[in-house]
């Protein structure tokens, strides 16, 4: 039996795609650019960055980790985008954190003893040694995270790379790097 | 110097946030659920999901797969969700992959080919044996992406989870799982 939520996303589907004009966009991104952001309930991308459908690629994932999102980012630059390699350059990324965000709440120690707490000694062997990827210091991960994207050797030099914090309590964006 | 991108962002996040009134959300998602989708750009899960700022996490990335985000999943739930364990077990996940995906389109092999050709052995070997994660089969993908949650040690077992795949050509969304 579908659960509430379950029929909230089929009821709410069902007035999009009745509306839905949009079925001629192409597969590559018609800005050529990449935002990463938190998967954070109170953050919608597309309304609080200004993407237009089929403008950009969006990853989400918890705290926004370039790191977690290296499989995503180079996927998105060397084969979903044009697969014209001049053009793969034209990539611009936008990487934002923001406050209030719960990696900022928990250490990795933290993180392992409530998945054996929660979920027992199995769910911890199945994780082995993961790196949640928390972190303590808002703007200094948005600076690590820009840094981590430069230096890689899987990103061509001149791919500009912004880092941005944004305020899940006011709605702005500030430009961190 | 800010390019076109930025300064897009910039503009229109004064113009989301000089109208922005939800900055007493919580963190916990409210309505205690995660959609994990791709980060394809012709998909916006807020509209086309019908999720309300503040409800759910949203985890994206190439493909959708579940696999790839499982640290999210699982901070998501045990970490991030209400920090009281008998209230965790009321989270559901949707999961969607999407017709039209890029990750249809090549191997593994093709994508190791492709990152030396472009970026040359030292992107590949920061790479190492790293797994693109393609797929060559829709429904057979979300179908494994499900099965692959529903076995997992690290989720409860009273957890519903369902899978769907997601029309780029007419915004509608099919239940596979």
């Amino acid at each position: 039996m579908a659960t509430e939520i379950q029929k909230n996303l089929a009821e709410k589907n069902a007035e999009y795609a009745q509306k839905f004009d949009q079925g001629h966009l192409a597969l590559p991104p018609a800005k050529k650019y990449l935002v990463l952001t938190c998967m954070d309930a109170r953050i919608d991308p597309a309304a609080a960055f200004g993407i237009s459908l089929g403008d950009a690629h969006v990853i989400r994932n918890a705290g926004a980790s370039a790191r977690d999102a290296q499989r995503s980012i180079v996927i998105s630059e060397q084969l979903l985008g044009t697969r014209e390699s001049e053009l793969h350059r034209d990539f611009a990324r936008v990487s934002s954190r923001h406050t209030g965000c719960g990696m900022l709440t928990f250490t990795n120690d933290d993180a392992h003893a409530i998945v054996k707490k929660n979920l027992g000694p199995a769910a911890l062997a199945e994780l082995g040694a993961l790196d949640f990827l928390p972190f303590p210091e808002l703007d200094k991960a948005v600076k690590d995270d820009v840094e981590f994207l430069k230096v890689s050797t899987t990103i061509p030099d001149d791919v500009p790379i912004t880092g941005w914090v944004y305020e899940v309590e006011t709605g702005k964006v500030r430009q961190v790097v």
